[in-house]
């Protein structure tokens, strides 16, 4: 007996925004388990903006993807059939096997969950990898200090939104930058004190004096998502040994040809700033102490997190493309089975 | 009686390169030193790149120097007269009283100079400002380690060429840019291991090879006085978990439009780079240290430098503009009385 899987391979690489024909859905036939191994049927898979560097062929700190193979990242599946030991069927696990309806594991790599009554889901989003990513890139780069101003851009998106609201947790000022009313009212509603809707800003100038209006004070954080303008404007709203938490630059991630930095960068000595870069791999000891926080937060009321949600493994490459374009309000799922 | 002391009055804004008409010489008469009071005869002024900002109108870390008022700077002067009971006669003083021939003061702000042995005018470059930001920039933010390789752009410039000694004492390999064969070889006299002449690069693509020819192992620290390309070369060459530690970035201060910064700036997320601005008066705190550590270094000849030297008052302007053209190797001094 055979189990059958679509997934989605990498056709070709995307020259700027990616298309549809950058990607092929595929069926393969999987066998049953072997000795030691397992079948897994994955429930979520997550679509992430860090994705779309894997598509360039070049050395980076994880490698491309290669065309005609089957994509990777971050899903939650569940143990349909188990020939090992340390696996049950019905169990939850974390792979790195996304993009695919199922798969054979011989164990290696796949995660038990433990779900501390959230939804398994929520493990890639807010408890999982970019929960981590805020809850890191916030506290130990960024070291908020109460009383201070963190600026967040993207800051309706997975990582950002719950940047903001660690922030206000820890007592500061928040502002945040977002693509459509609706996500400035959720973020509103969350306790964000001002935001920005970047698109009534198409130019730099613009930008920049709704940021001096929005934190009069000057920005000591600023958690970066998005690059371009947004940190041009940063840089220029920044105070005095302000820290620049460079997590994202998302403007620039589908641009063919690299586009200039910002003019400004010699505010990094005239304010001594720090600029700093993260990737979450690196803070994966932070994360007991990030479970527990957010086991506290959570019940309390004190963080939230919205989903946005395609379903069937033939519209992964839609909700990967929607990324780019401002179409998810907090984490971007895809949704294969229940 | 009256003394008479020539001046530098800044005569208008420079728009670019500065130029003569940017500067007036100016006589004044200096009344005798009433109760409390000193007269000062300077004897070396030290011109800084630093300066040219000061020429800008703008709100900055110090503030702007003002049309038709004489410039300031660091100088070394001996007491002429003194009828303040904390200065005698003969007593070498720094201050912030540079770009005239004298000048009358109440003490505030004079610091009496003990010079360790050393002459007067290292108090202006080696043993200085300048010297303690190559000590505190590299020590305290590029933390290099044993083995690593430091980057240093303006390499053979006051700050520079201590930078790359105090890296070699560090047992770092040290790789320094220069803009000539001459500065190129005196580095190499200094042990520097690699010489990069950039003007033999003036396009991006060959700066960028030839640093990564220069450090085939990458950069840990670069050490950034230069900006625009050297930055571009620098973020590409760097290693994960690289630093930045930036000073200056001289390429830009003439510039009259704002130049686009480096397009390769998303290597600060990949590589988790931490890129941090310098200014020498936040690190005070460290001048004893660096004070010990240089009259350790200097008798063993482990720290050597150079000075260029222009004389008298007029001449001023002239070593001011030189900066900005490499015209001097090391640090650059102008005499105004034995």
């Amino acid at each position: 007996m055979t189990t059958t899987s679509r997934e989605i391979h990498l056709a070709s690489r995307p020259d700027g925004m990616p298309k549809p024909e950058n990607f092929d859905l595929v069926s393969v036939e999987l066998p049953d388990p072997q000795d030691g191994e397992l079948l897994v049927k994955n429930m979520w898979m997550s679509v992430d903006p860090y994705m779309r560097g894997r598509m360039i062929d070049r050395k980076s700190y994880v490698p491309p993807f290669q065309i005609g193979k089957v994509l990777e990242g971050h899903a939650v599946g569940k143990v349909a059939q188990s020939n090992n030991p340390d696996f049950a069927k019905g169990d939850l696990v974390l792979s790195m096997n996304g993009w695919r309806e199922a798969f054979i594991s011989d164990g290696k790599g796949l995660q038990k969950l433990e779900t501390f009554g959230l939804p398994e889901q929520a493990f890639l989003g807010v408890a999982g990898m970019p929960g981590l990513t805020a809850y890191a890139g916030l506290l130990r780069i960024g070291q908020p200090k109460e009383g201070e101003t963190v600026f967040v851009s993207g800051a309706a998106g997975a990582v950002g939104s719950l940047v903001c609201q660690i922030a206000k947790i820890k007592g500061c000022r928040v502002v945040g930058s977002v693509g459509s009313k609706e996500k400035g009212e959720w973020l509103k509603s969350l306790g964000v004190d001002e935001v920005i809707l970047y698109k009534d800003h198409p130019d730099q100038r613009s930008l920049m004096a709704a940021l001096k209006a929005a934190a009069p004070e000057g920005v000591d954080v600023y958690f970066e998502n998005v690059g371009g303008d947004h940190l041009v404007a940063a840089l220029d709203a920044m105070n005095n040994f302000g820290r620049i938490v460079v997590c994202g630059m998302i403007s620039g991630y589908n641009d063919s040809e690299p586009r200039p930095g910002p003019w400004n960068l010699f505010n990094i000595i005239g304010k001594r700033l720090r600029v700093e870069g993260l990737i979450v791999s690196d803070h994966q000891d932070m994360l007991g102490d990030f479970v527990r926080d957010l086991a506290t937060w959570v019940p309390e009321g004190k963080v939230q997190w919205q989903e946005t949600i395609e379903t069937g493994i033939e519209n992964a490459p839609t909700a990967f493309m929607n990324l780019f374009c401002g179409g998810n309000t907090g984490k971007m799922l895809v949704k294969l089975s229940d």
